[in-house]
């Protein structure tokens, strides 16, 4: 549907979407609690595509009847037929009145219960943990799935609001039409009602006087000829809502002067470009004609070379990899290494401190869901030919269940590098050259907040390392101004960040990513060590004067943890067993090797900053607890932070020889340049986890190495 | 060849090959002077594979009887027809006496005379610098190739010495067996001297008492019963010997309580490896069926999508990338980013200040050259199957030129990520899904130092990035110790690494990788810009108390250039050209992006640290000079440190809009583990160029999707 008339529909028949609205969400659904496959939420239009299946028809080799679907392992999340039980008793507590469900999801069984269980075994009570509001105030449900016993948990000492749900955006997006001030102001600008678009942003919490009311700050764009609407932001209009109510609270009004940027060469779509293709007319593949080597049993767990793992979509965190176990080489033995990871938190603070900018402070996951905005992939530009694809089943405002297809996709990788290699020099006399391919297991998803788009990989290597990397791509937000070119802006002025184009300024900004990583080496009992190196010196004991020397310290409690990492200080930070070493008496252990870091600049007292005060340091080590896992907080929407990863660790319990969680921020500092418009050339980082004597040797030595006879056999494309 | 073999070879025939090697090295070769193909020096054993040819055909694509070749282009390397005008030059220079060439390379004309040329041009004068010994001087010289005029060049006043050559160190190998002492140590150690190799280590520089010869450090191994006999160490054996004269100056001897390592389990080759092989029995391949997207003009002239460079090995840096252009978009013009980049120098210190080891401080361009030491690749295991392959002409020691078959290689990579790519959220209404695949252009070789393998890639992306990346695998020098566990190390005691099986000890190490990076963005005269981003304070004018400010400030002198990072006080760092800029007035530039970084803890007048003193910051921005091309100085076996980067920085030279090189420094530290153990699994960081509005916008905006009917029709393996 083009913008135009999408807005147009918008406006003209807003009272009977209102109605519509109140229907669909606020009435029973006549579908749910019937087992029929729910393709799509009403609201999530994407996923209705036909597109996908007829694109690439290979890839829906794991797509079935989701209605279905029973579950085969403790973590394995709601089926349809649990999520149906479970809106029905949500009901029954709400006694149908108006609620909303924001989160609706496994509660995971005790870890002690999950580690016990095996294959076979009888699966635990399955529960689903609910975060849903009604009447003005947020409810915390535990519920059985079966029985339907509800408990409702305390969330009174909580600030803060779950997450936005698809509804809630949608929702409010048309609030702004009823106001006679936005209508008024939209024409002085002489910009036609019927080409604008407001999109709801999380405000942030700047204070008490936001407490008590569920706000949002809707930003609003001209939609008239580009897809792109996002180049073309109405400047200085935020109207600031009830998110509740609908009810407009504030609208503030400055940027009368600052022109609508231009159409022209925003729009990236292939249908609107028109410039030359560069030119590639080799098509180059990732080719498994035989088929991938990794198999999803049950749906869920995955077994590729010699790792196992549990995969499941979740819409806060996106996914969650569980129960990661590594086969033994020497033993044959499948080994724990993390009992869960995943993305926990982001924090992308905006650095304008400007009205209509400064409370642009996004916490991606606890605000909107990683996991709800991460949309159906593009099968052969969004992952390789060779990819699977598996799919979501996540819950509507309502409590209904639907379909998100393509979610995930899960792919071998082989990009031409060598797993190790060497060449004996001929000095030797000895012949030797033998070199081994590097192939990897990946699990992708996408999210889209908005503008922006996260691509997150978690990247299975044979020799034991995971590698988590994040890519940054989609469309930088940007702010209009009244400037065509650097030469206007006065000596001393701040536009907080590049001139992208004419009118358009792209704003300095951060990214953070926090992640949640359980690690259990070989066990639930871990400990942190600290591998300092430092300068020592020799004294007159040696040609040399001095040399880096390794010191190992094991951290005693949380504080001693809270690392921020330093070049002329540096560290290596192990996570090990120290109940369990290898034949030479090294303790067994993986070290988390951290790349991408950018640290937060802001004041650690500024508002922003405490609620993802995750970012105070990069690394951090907490006692395991189950209620621990969000590191911005459960309720982050306009939270105060007080629910936070710096809280729990500043509690300082003791960590040695403890089932113990590392959290990882990878950090990003982005200063826009005008590449980055208008669309933005993927940037990635990752960091590892890589084993430190945890294997007795190197675990791919006996990797096979290609022979020319065993590739696939390939010819161009019939169409070339 | 079997060690055990070789070795006796070398033992019994002692005064046979010392006759055959006067023969080869120092009388005029009958080849010489010919237009044949030398398909490899005497010395270089592996390049007269046929393994190679039989395994993959295809790869042969580029190779042809490189005696015809002759040059296209002004940085053409010299051609083998070249080579043999100038060895006669030195021949006679050297009236037939004793001489050797340690390097023998083209000298590049004036840049401005490069930069002006054209294609269809005559070409400048063809000269040789050449670094050469006799009678115990170094020579460096310039020589015409035409008309074979000689120049002399004052050396002085440079510490050090040239590269060792191969056959140096071929030569010097045997040199331990002549002494008694030796013999009576190795036979009280209960080893068989015939199973005994020892291989030459340079001895870094530590004072003037070893000042005015040529050493070498030799240590030796058993290869008894492995091909990986670094694993096998006879710890505390250093024999001290004149490279000019074979002779040995002293043996240090103390490592007899330390037991010989065990050979099980340390032969890493496919053929002695009889372990469970991981399973990953359906091949994934990189298929590119229509042929590759780029071609190779002039055997040197690389043109992929909208990149444009000259590709060439060189004996000291590897490969050197040369005139790197990028098509303009918007103009279909080719804008000059970079006149040369190469990998300059590299530091490898050992962390233990004990006889055996304080020295193994290695510098690997400069003392062996990281070219010279890179070897035939493995094809499909060491590059993709879509690979394409080009050759080397190295001298060899008397300065006959010879072919290194298949020392670099090219291809196109697509690893499964998008080059860009946005889904728009289902709330807009808007259906957008568009996703591009990301597709580069890779040129590597890979240089096998003694153990160590690094595996160096120029990638270059269509959206103007160019990656470097060095990769590191091969084998970890060890150290012999008479420790089997963890256990019996007393608690004070520092054994300087990690136990990794028994009796054997990796030893704490780093790495430093040194790039030259002459950028010239848009034209020879740019400014390097610190982009610094800061906190500052909004004083209550903003609900936020803080946000990032950018400042920037251009750096007028080359201490101003010095760069160490600061994760806590962080810059971006930009190459601009302060005479052009974008249509909205940005000035048009590179940025450096760093990642990889250690910093050298040494303490800075340590020798060896004075050597590497690059590795005192991880940026530097020098005033362009021809002569300043190698940081740790251009005779750097047993240097001073008094021709280095660190020098020429001091000097202070104005680089505000000058020619200016960017020098980038990639560190590692490494604390070996037991998965190093025997051979060690890749370990790779990058660093990256980047466009920073370079571009008017988005350069790959118009790149083409993938779509299912232009893509390979594959099948399995015939013999699958």
């Amino acid at each position: 549907m083009e913008g135009k008339n999408f807005l147009r529909c918008l406006f003209f028949i807003f009272s009977a979407v209102l109605l519509m609205l109140f229907t669909i969400f606020n009435i029973p659904n006549p579908l749910s609690g019937t087992a029929e496959l729910i393709e799509c939420s009403t609201n999530s239009a994407w996923c209705t595509s036909k597109n996908r299946i007829l694109r690439h028809p290979t890839t829906a080799s794991l797509h079935h009847d989701h209605t279905a679907d029973v579950p085969h392992h403790p973590l394995d999340p709601l089926t349809i037929q649990e999520m149906n039980k479970v809106q029905k008793v949500i009901k029954s507590f709400f006694e149908n009145s108006v609620y909303s469900v924001h989160s609706l999801v496994l509660e995971d069984p005790d870890k002690e219960v999950v580690v016990e269980w095996e294959k076979g075994d009888p699966l635990p009570p399955r529960k689903a943990s609910v975060m849903a509001r009604a009447a003005g105030k947020n409810y915390l449900l535990t519920i059985d799935v079966e029985s339907g016993e509800l408990r409702e948990h305390d969330t009174s000492n909580i600030t803060g609001f779950p997450l936005v749900t698809l509804e809630d955006m949608q929702k409010v997006m048309s609030a702004p039409f009823a106001s006679a001030h936005f209508n008024r102001s939209i024409a002085e600008r002489g910009v036609d009602i019927n080409d604008v678009a407001c999109l709801p942003f999380s405000p942030g919490w700047f204070g008490k006087a936001e407490d008590g009311r569920r706000l949002v700050k809707l930003e609003c764009f001209t939609t008239k000829d580009t897809a792109n609407f996002y180049m073309r932001p109405i400047e200085g209009i935020i109207i600031v809502t009830d998110l509740d109510t609908n009810e407009v609270v504030e609208i503030v009004d400055k940027g009368k002067h600052i022109p609508i940027p231009k159409a022209a060469g925003t729009d990236y779509r292939l249908s609107a470009v028109n410039t030359p293709i560069i030119k590639l007319p080799n098509p180059i593949s990732m080719e498994q004609p035989n088929g991938p080597n990794f198999v999803i049993e049950d749906e869920h767990l995955v077994k590729w070379a010699n790792w196992e793992f549990h995969l499941k979509a979740d819409p806060r965190a996106g996914v969650m990899v569980s129960r990661a176990k590594i086969r033994d080489p020497d033993t044959g033995v499948l080994r724990n290494v993390m009992y869960q990871g995943f993305s926990s938190e982001l924090f992308v603070p905006y650095m304008d401190p400007e009205e209509a900018w400064y409370f642009k402070t996004y916490m991606d996951a606890g605000e909107y869901g990683f996991g709800l905005q991460a949309l159906a992939l593009d099968p052969l530009n969004d992952c390789p030919r060779n990819a699977k694809y598996m799919d979501a089943i996540f819950a509507a405002a309502d409590g209904t269940p639907y379909v998100r297809s393509n979610m995930i996709c899960v792919f071998e990788r082989y990009a031409g590098d060598a797993a190790w290699r060497h060449t004996e020099s001929p000095i030797t006399g000895t012949e030797i050259r033998e070199a081994r391919p590097k192939i990897s297991l990946v699990a992708r998803f996408v999210a889209s907040l908005a503008n922006y788009d996260y691509v997150v990989d978690w990247e299975f290597h044979a020799d034991g390392l995971i590698h988590i990397k994040v890519a940054l791509t989609g469309i930088v937000i940007v702010k209009g101004t009244s400037y065509v070119n650097t030469n206007q802006v006065k000596e001393d002025e701040d536009i907080y960040g590049t001139l992208l184009s004419e009118n358009i300024v792209g704003v300095v900004h951060d990214h953070y990513i926090n992640f949640y990583l359980d690690m259990d080496v070989d066990g639930l009992d871990n400990s942190f060590v600290n591998v300092h190196l430092q300068r020592e010196y020799t004294n007159g004991k040696s040609p040399r004067r001095s040399y880096m020397k390794v010191n190992k310290t094991v951290a005693k409690t949380e504080k001693e943890a809270q690392i921020k990492l330093k070049l002329y200080d540096p560290s290596e930070f192990h996570v090990i067993n120290p109940n369990k070493r290898t034949k030479v008496g090294n303790p067994v252990g993986y070290k988390v090797v951290p790349a991408g870091t950018a640290a937060s600049l802001l004041d650690p007292e500024d508002p922003p900053q405490k609620r993802s005060s995750f970012t105070n340091n990069q690394i951090w080590v907490t006692r395991y607890n189950k209620s621990e896992l969000w590191s911005g907080g459960l309720f982050a929407y306009q939270s105060h932070g007080e629910d936070t990863l710096q809280v729990w660790s500043d509690r300082d319990r003791p960590i040695e020889n403890k089932d113990i969680v590392l959290w990882y921020t990878l950090g990003f500092h982005h200063v826009p340049c005008q590449e980055d418009y208008p669309i933005m050339p993927t940037v990635s980082s990752g960091f590892d986890l890589k084993p430190v004597n945890f294997f007795e040797r190197n675990p791919v030595l006996s990797i096979a190495p290609y022979v020319e006879s065993e590739l696939p056999v390939c010819k161009a494309a019939a169409s070339a």
